[in-house]
């Protein structure tokens, strides 16, 4: 087998065996296929595509391109969840522990942020002593006791992945379905799933700006985890404006000690609890949608999502007090307020350009190796479809350094949109696929 | 600018200016782009294609990427010719003569062969002591006292095409229409040529198989070499079967010989005259088309045509009396006839398993760096067409080694066909292009 010829039977727009998917992530893997013949399939993928078939067997090639997570001798039923990514999107730090709490076991591996959008470990790591690259040992250990866990990939779970991705940034084929769908999957590293939900934002603020691609997206990775046997389910959510007020990891993680205590955002409350209802209906602990959402809700309401969340940071080496004492938590030593220039409807909130802000004080990295502030970020005044009067306060931002604050507060000025007319509803939860 | 936004911009079918063009072409020459950028682009454009406008430039681009041959203080009209390989295909070294003579400036530069078809460059040096690495200031004094010189193109030539092909050949990305045309016309390196024809060859034993690719082809080249002033016109010819009776360096430079002598077969000495014709009458030394036949036509006749060959053999370091005294150029010292098994018609002469037969015997090469033997080959005794006898003589394999003789002769048995009827003739001349 000659990389070539793969390379030229997919340029062809011809179905790739099982066998030469194998033999090109091997390749890629040991580094026997050289990268410029990577680089040339990735975008004969990209432009071709991928039979559901295909997109199985490069999944499970990716999967098993490493290390394999297994926890089928655990009892409960496992599920995780992935999100597609957003702004001030921290339902995976809310989604956990109500799912744990109602007898789920999350075996959470989760990513960075890069960009405008967040990553769950960037907002753990501001718990301080909060560890997210626990040993595969430690791992099985939190998991035991409590029910979830949450870490980073490791070095050797899917390192075809790791090679691929940024191959893919350099070439401008991040953006092909069969390519993400392998990425997400193969990355979670899990054997004996029961159970996945997965979040495909959509609009301004996310990877997948058009629904239609976003649906796409969500049905092939549906489907591509099905086929690993993994009951798998999407929604396609709105990220046309932040998910919730707070965005920035020690900022999010306040929201998420509010939301535990069943006093935050809305938005964030029912998505989280629609999520975690949906996993746990997967996981067959509830008989129907319905039953299952009533057990998330219980969790919420008699704080044992919020007690399951301490567990799991004082498991994790974190101080779990940071959840009530919010000083514990890195604090932001400068903050500026953002008036509205006239009265009326907010009718936009353009997540970007605020996650962007948040980025550019400090809060995300452009560059995978770039360093975070994790007390940085915004917090929103005020959502879409709310009534503003001229210089009332649309958001805050807060910051360590004012270096950046002038590029940030020019960002976030220009993401509100005030109108004369009141915006109609917008959904929040868009679509549900399988 | 950034590759990976010029990848991205052809990856979605956009047309890139002039500038972005320029870009990757300098980056690929200085190594600033890394060749899995490079490859990723070369996939997009093989998928999404190029505008005229677009290899116009890349055409430019690539050819500006090295030293440039300027002629134009050379008074005689110039002009040069460019096959895209077949196999027993010498009628460069026809041309050249016949052009020359007719007062045509030809600086011709050429390739090697690789895989089943042969290259100039070769058989001009199974003549021995002809050299084909002539420096500039060498080869200008050649064209200067003969009128025409054959040489190799040099490092400095276009050496953004070089870098490009090896990692075409690496990639399936080698018969991409824009490719091919940036690479032939930026190869030939010269500036201010009047003139140019090309000899796109399509059957069994071409590049270009099918005949709507060949049109495709001829279009790109002859609007490209247009673009750049060059007053351009392609043939599309038949490449069913070998051109003329002998395939190998020393065995064509053998018919060579007998065609100037206009002693050659018909095939070939036809498609030369016409080639050298077109490129006398672009050069504007003939009114006519059908004078500048005539004019070809008494340069073979008059022994002219000869005599400027064994010229310009002396002038490049070669012994003029090889073409004469065929014991001076290498010679096989095996043979082994192949004979046919029925008696009847032929009806087809794969010329690609010809070529093959060749190659393998030592005549060509299927790795660039591979050494070739040029007394090596095969010579047809007959052709498309005709009868033969159960028995009789098909063609006789030339070789110094007996190693793999064997399956030389497998394939060149299998390459003809003998059926019960006269096969229809087939034209030699299909189209005229510009």
């Amino acid at each position: 087998m000659r990389p070539q010829d793969i390379i030229r039977r997919k340029r062809d727009g011809a179905e790739l065996s099982r066998d030469e998917i194998e033999f090109f992530v091997k390749g890629v893997t040991s580094g026997s296929i050289a990268d410029y013949q990577s680089t040339a399939l990735l975008m004969a993928i990209f432009l071709k595509g991928m039979t559901d078939t295909e997109q199985a067997a490069l999944t499970q090639a990716m999967l098993h391109s490493g290390e394999i997570l297994d926890f089928s001798d655990m009892p409960k039923p496992k599920a995780d969840k992935h999100s597609t990514g957003g702004v001030g999107d921290k339902t995976s730090l809310l989604i956990a522990p109500f799912a744990a709490a109602a007898g789920v076991c999350v075996p959470m591996i989760s990513g960075r942020g890069l960009g405008h959008t967040g990553g769950t470990l960037d907002k753990l790591e501001s718990i301080p002593g909060y560890r997210v690259d626990l040993s595969l040992k430690e791992f099985r250990a939190v998991l035991d006791r409590a029910g979830f866990a949450m870490n980073g990939q490791t070095a050797e779970i899917a390192p075809a992945d790791k090679k691929l991705y940024a191959l893919r940034d350099a070439t401008a084929t991040v953006e092909a379905i069969p390519l993400i769908v392998a990425s997400i999957i193969s990355k979670k590293g899990a054997a004996g799933l029961d159970a996945m939900v997965i979040d495909v934002k959509t609009g301004s603020g996310a990877f997948m700006r058009e629904q239609d691609r976003a649906r796409a997206l969500a049905r092939a990775l549906v489907t591509t985890g099905n086929s690993l046997g993994v009951k798998s389910q999407a929604l396609i959510t709105d990220m046309n404006q932040p998910l919730g007020y707070a965005v920035g990891n020690a900022l999010e993680v306040m929201e998420v000690s509010q939301t535990l205590m069943n006093q935050g955002p809305p938005d964030l409350t029912r998505l989280s609890l629609e999520l975690a209802a949906r996993m746990i209906h997967l996981a067959k602990l509830a008989p129907t949608l319905d039953d299952a959402r009533h057990l998330a809700e219980n969790k919420l309401v008699d704080g044992s999502g919020y007690r399951k969340f301490k567990q799991v940071i004082q498991a994790q080496g974190g101080n779990p007090q940071a959840l009530d004492k919010f000083e514990l938590l890195p604090n932001a030593t400068g903050m500026r307020e953002i008036a509205s220039p006239r009265g009326g409807y907010v009718s936009a909130i353009e997540a970007e350009d605020v996650g962007r802000a948040s980025t550019i004080m400090g809060a995300g990295r452009d560059q995978k190796d770039d360093s975070i502030d994790h007390a940085v970020g915004v917090i929103l005044e005020i959502k879409v479809g709310e009534k503003v009067d001229a210089g009332s306060v649309l958001c805050r931002l807060y910051y360590t350094s004012d270096e950046h604050v002038e590029e940030a507060a020019a960002l976030v000025e220009g993401a509100f949109r005030i109108s004369a007319q009141k915006p109609e509803e917008r959904e929040l939860i868009l679509e549900v696929v399988g």
